[in-house]
């Protein structure tokens, strides 16, 4: 098994692990001191009542096993000069991960307070799950984390997220066996099918299985080490088991066994690397460690259970203010690590337990992989007026959007070929969503079989594919986190499959904003389309447009809303995009035929301006203000709300009519809530402060009132849009049925606007039977009337004067 | 294998074989008229171009395959009279569930319009994918379905759910190799661990590797065998290959197979009940079928391969009307199938054909576990006021609800332990989340080894904890579909991770309830608890009160909101949940100990309305308006404006203060867009007319707005609620950042209410100067200050005349 061109395994100094073994001892120590402490850090009085915190919260149980891998991975690094980053996937690992960071002095050189000596032992103690302090597991504050411990399932999709396009790094990820139990980590192990030996990274997973999860065993603990073994070989790994409690035995086990993959890793890439041929796919290692949870901390307490079981999980002596008997246990059990041998007088680690950490960047807590900003690269953009689709009039054009977003894709693709940097994700919909343009540039990579007849896929390319939003969200963040620039398009109803991903990345970035040290990365940019509104023929399971109601709820620094209803439109949103950095960028865009309503120069316009008046569409004149303002939001709601104009502009033709488009949804709130916000002057001269206001917006109505509700005019907004009424029909039906087509929204104008009498009274009764003929005619034939689908707007650029 | 009480699979014969194969060529006809047709269904002329539809839409690939294992398990319920139903996994094979189901006559009893002769299949096919028609996956309206064929990911996980305590169901559950690579079904094989062989029925995988997905291979469907067996031996099946292409020789391998799989669930279950010991967990068997995507359909459409390619996905010939040479090639393939040969002059399936069908109720199609109300049986349900906490004095007593609850339950699992129609599912988190009192009467059911030291975990568990949200959400939709009643527990901000499923369940419970012959259902009750006021501890991953935003957008006759204040109101608001059917009951109430407020005649009361004025608590006269209203909904929101008023009424005892207490969210809403809303009037008579409201509530802010944003005095209501200000620190402390803190309610009432002088802002500014210490105390301690944690309701029941 054994890679010729390295040795490092071939012999194990046994001097070395013992050292190993007392660095293990001394992040131990820490751990403990961690959860419990707040004074006496090094033990140096007998422990007091006032030493410890009044509330113990924290978990030990994982806590010892990730400091065993830490210890030995420290040790590979140094023996073979590799860039090795460390997902720790146990939620609760914080204790552990903080204790070696602040060992190998990370921690001291980012919060120098924390410094490296008793006073700073403690203020590292102290600030431990404590008010002002830093939370229980991996999180932004960790140096060397790029994954949040708290919500679990998403360890192995951040590591190969990070390993992709990273032929150097080595990046190891402790799955724990509660972990392994969620949906998105079971998906995850399949990710070698589509990790390429040249060109990328490698991933080294370790599934750490203690056993146990709060209260209950877990699945994969339980399950022989021959079941496990299959499984495993079926995920397509290679297994490498260690098994055991003594830790002598466990170090030598662990060294020979991390040697062991690292030579498999490396040889696996040489070959690979060496060899003209597009490679196949690898059986890569994966280590499986099992370990007692709660390993070296007490064996009972008060006569239960505690280490190897579930007792261990949290604080296994739970109260040790005011009980005599806890606190002796708990001193007792810290200085089983024996601190004098571990911490000069001063509190800093000894020099010859100093010596095992690896040195600068090579340190997992300072590698430039998990502060991905620090090695960000901008995006080389292609010019986006080379893909304008050219309207000469509005609506004289007919075009898909996303096509042309993909094409521009396509170029940006190219332009950064040679940087590796960018990737496009989709859950096997990319041709299904019109982006493949990028086919003319690249491949979905796959690293299967590939027979003849296959199309566009190699082990190349730079879309990624596979039918689970989890892996695509979860790539793409690893992917951003590490320094890196990427989309991901789906179908928007599916979206909501990743919410919870969704949350816990937005959480991430408020957090880092708040950590100078933390460089910004790129953002996370969605492409929503395949909508609710053209989801006529796959029917009501795939219609949901609730996903930016989500987003909506998060801190608006970090996120941002775009309804482009046009190709040139969604074509500046996506540069625009492109171009941001710690931010959640959400895009909803068809992707079906549809009339082109600006020249790129007044896509530009508009969409700088975020919302704007539509001068052409309306017919309010210069010197009087208009009676009723139609506003809209998605391109399906602006094809609407254009027809609409239309009709009424033919019944009504002295109703002053002002249109309102707008792109950036934010724009919508108080400029005091979000930066995209407009002032109130500045809304009321769009809006108007007292006319009836139709707004057809894309999705749930609710969200434009919960944007608008402090606006003086809101009492007057009145909004169409899903209704949570669908079903398989055609695109127009579905409008109709949630009333936010042409002929409802000419109604609600009728209706609010006073004063039109009986000529608008017959043209609301012709628009009702226009709905009913329509009914009638799509039973019947199952499409539109030609008269619906053909509508163009007939008013060229100057509405106002026609 | 095989068992020595069967031996239906002794002999295949070949003349029966015959006959499925015509059978299954009925059923693929039926499938591609569908997707094309709307006239001349039986080809009685040549076909033209009108017969064909104008839009093509449906998916054929997966349709075959599902046709080919439907009459498989036919000849295997009619040898063996078992009850069967079918789980149709892969998202678009309506066209093949749909077609079997009128080849056995069940469609036609349910809808009488589609009958069993020409003008019936004229139906059949005019109404698949057309306006006004059926969806193009197996759905609601599709008898024998409990599952929703849309979104990807559920199908396992609802099949072990329909099969719980249900002793004779095998539930054949079809996985598509597209939803295989999704984390839900990837986690949802475990399954296996959660059944028990003596109570449960079975579940039998069919893995169906077709290959291919929309525009890709995936990933099972390129692994060897060698690796897919091997995957599957470690998730603890035996698996069964059938593989090829030569329906013939398809047809043995199938029959035999089914036989095979038959023999050893029975031999497995025979064994595990004539058995006094608890049962070891099985190696239930499971059948991967190979065969080509788009069987028996078109080989090559203009030149490019379509048969056991993606190309057959959709629709295999993509054009029709307009292109002679398509249109011979769809009369061709159709014709292939001889209709003639399968189909009587009049359109009726010919009698030996019909003759393979089983009958009644044992058809899947009509089976009553796949329109589980018909079984449904109504839960005994104990008498809550047992469980009643004794409130002498509003918060006078202290207890932690959900451990209320938990008892509650307890007593529900016991009353209900000879139906065995209850179970609770949760994350591993039921201890944790103080409904350990169920522990009292069950167990956690695990069918692993079990050691002498585990804790409340046996074979025969009614409380079902793993840690995947999504097996959680699946086994209990699928035990719900099935007939059967349920609850799942889960921390607040984790049940995002089932967002998209629970839009899904709640799509079709819109959908059945136009449906009258599928019968109601019990409805789906969350219980959020470990909620963002009291993730202090674990910090800003685990706080997000969301949920329930999404929650809203749906259709109000599906879902209910409750925030009940204590324990009290908990038990009535759990008791009530658990007689409702067809809706989605969300539950928000906290676990630690926390002052009582009601008793539970007050409780009654006051749940029953939803809202209402805590008379007690205010301080207005009879005879005149309050000053302000102070409104609150969830536990700490009501804790921390109860503990406002009193720093009001201590600083200003002048001013008229009104509590009102919301437990019903959805009381909020105009009565005409919710069912529970309240009348204007009653909401004026409660809220004012035009006095402020400081609104304390559990969630994100707009929530409110949105409900109330139509009230006439809703531009004087101020809410305060999670601010996404998260982190770790104390559950005071949550409250301070977010400001629903007592000190910045009593300010904002301060700030609101007109005309309150100079006695007010003196004590604003004590109030200000409190949350500076406040801020420091806890900084330095790590602790609340004793004053706020230990604050009690000073005034008693009297506080209007205290």
């Amino acid at each position: 098994m054994q890679s010729a061109t390295e040795n490092a395994s071939a012999t194990i100094d046994e001097t070395e692990l013992a050292l190993m073994d007392r660095y293990w001892r001394a992040a131990n120590y820490l751990s403990v001191g961690q959860i419990y402490l707040m004074g006496n850090p090094l033990l140096k009085q007998p422990l007091q009542f006032e030493d410890v915190k009044p509330r113990l919260l924290g978990h030990w149980g994982t806590t010892p096993g990730l400091n065993f891998i830490y210890v030995h991975l420290n040790r590979v690094i140094r023996a073979r000069d590799v860039d090795v980053i460390y997902i720790c996937g146990p939620g609760h690992g914080g204790p552990g991960m903080v204790a070696n960071t602040w060992l190998e002095g990370t921690y001291s050189e980012i919060y120098p307070n924390v410094s490296e000596d008793a006073e700073g032992m403690r203020k590292l103690f102290r600030q431990f799950s404590f008010p002002g302090g830093i939370p229980s597991h991996a999180a932004p504050e960790t140096p060397g984390s790029i994954h949040e411990g708290g919500e679990l399932g998403y360890a192995l999709v951040h590591a190969y997220g990070a390993a992709f396009d990273n032929p150097d790094l080595v990046v190891a990820c402790v799955v724990g066996d509660g972990e392994a139990e969620t949906g998105p980590l079971a998906a995850s192990w399949h990710s070698n099918k589509f990790l390429n030996p040249v060109h990328d990274g490698a991933v080294l997973p370790i599934l750490h299985l203690n056993g146990y999860k709060i209260a209950n065993p877990t699945i994969l603990g339980r399950m022989s080490d021959e079941e496990v073994r299959s499984l495993f070989v079926g995920y397509g790994y290679e297994p490498l088991f260690v098994e055991g409690s003594d830790p002598a035995t466990m170090h030598r086990a662990m060294a020979a066994t991390m040697d062991q993959a690292f030579d498999r890793i490396r040889s696996i890439q040489a070959e690979a690397r060496a060899s003209q041929a597009a490679p196949a796919r690898p059986c890569w290692p994966m280590i499986i460690l099992r370990s007692p949870k709660g390993w070296t901390g007490p064996k009972e307490v008060d006569g239960k259970m505690v280490e190897n079981f579930w007792r261990a999980h949290q604080v296994p002596i739970p109260t040790v203010r005011g009980n005599e008997g806890h606190l002796k246990l708990l001193e007792s059990w810290m200085r089983s690590y024996d601190p004098e041998d571990l911490f000069d007088e001063t509190g800093r680690l000894v020099p010859e337990l100093r010596a095992l950490a690896p040195a600068g960047t090579k340190r997992m807590s300072a590698s430039p992989h998990a502060n991905g900003g620090v090695l960000k690269r901008d995006l080389r953009l292609p010019d986006y007026h080379d893909h304008a689709i050219d309207v000469t009039t509005p609506g004289g054009a007919t075009a898909e959007a996303t096509r042309a977003m993909g094409n521009f894709l396509r170029d940006v693709i190219s332009l950064n070929a040679e940087q590796r940097n960018f990737r496009l994700m989709g859950p096997d919909e990319t041709a299904s969503n019109r982006l493949d343009g990028v086919f003319d540039v690249t491949d979905r990579v796959w690293m299967e079989r590939i027979e003849p007849y296959d199309v566009h896929l190699s082990t190349e390319g730079r879309v990624m594919e596979v039918l689970s939003e989890h892996l695509c969200q979860g790539w793409l963040e690893g992917y951003l986190l590490t320094g890196r620039h990427g989309f991901f398009s789906c179908y928007e109803a599916f979206i909501h499959i990743v919410d919870s991903m969704f949350n816990q990345h937005a959480k991430w970035l408020k957090v880092t904003r708040d950590l100078p040290w933390r460089r910004p990365i790129a953002s996370l940019n969605y492409l929503l389309t395949s909508h609710v509104w053209r989801q006529d023929h796959n029917g009501f399971s795939h219609q949901d447009p609730g996903f930016v109601d989500l987003v909506a709820n998060k801190k608006a620094d970090v996120v941002r809303l775009y309804f482009p209803p046009d190709a040139n439109t969604l074509l500046w949103v996506t540069d625009h995009c492109l171009k941001t950095y710690n931010r959640i960028n959400v895009i909803v865009a068809g992707k079906q035929p549809a009339p082109q309503w600006l020249t790129m120069d007044e896509a530009e316009t508009h969409c700088e301006e975020g919302v704007g008046i539509w001068d052409w569409a309306g017919n309010e004149p210069d010197d009087a203000e208009p009676d009723v303002v139609m506003a809209c939001a998605g391109d399906v709601p602006t094809l609407e709300t254009l027809a609409a104009v239309d009709l009424l502009r033919k019944a009504l033709p002295d109703l002053k009519i002002r249109v309102v488009n707008v792109v950036d949804l934010m724009a919508l709130q108080p400029e005091d809530r979000h930066p995209h916000g407009l002032s109130d002057r500045d809304f009321e001269s769009i809006f108007t402060p007292d006319k009836p206001v139709i707004f057809a917006y894309h999705g749930y109505p609710y969200l434009i009132h919960r944007l608008t509700y402090r606006r003086a005019n809101h009492v007057n907004i009145h909004v169409h849009g899903f209704q949570e009424e669908g079903t398989t029909t055609t695109p127009f039906d579905m409008a109709v049925l949630n009333e936010i087509d042409r002929f409802h929204l000419a109604i609600a104008v009728i209706d609010r606007v006073p004063g039109l009498g009986a000529v608008a009274a017959k043209a609301k009764q012709r628009f009702r039977d226009k709905l009913l003929e329509h009914r009638r005619y799509v039973r019947e034939h199952g499409e539109d009337m030609p008269e619906i689908a053909d509508w163009t707007w007939p008013y060229g650029r100057g509405a106002a004067t026609a």
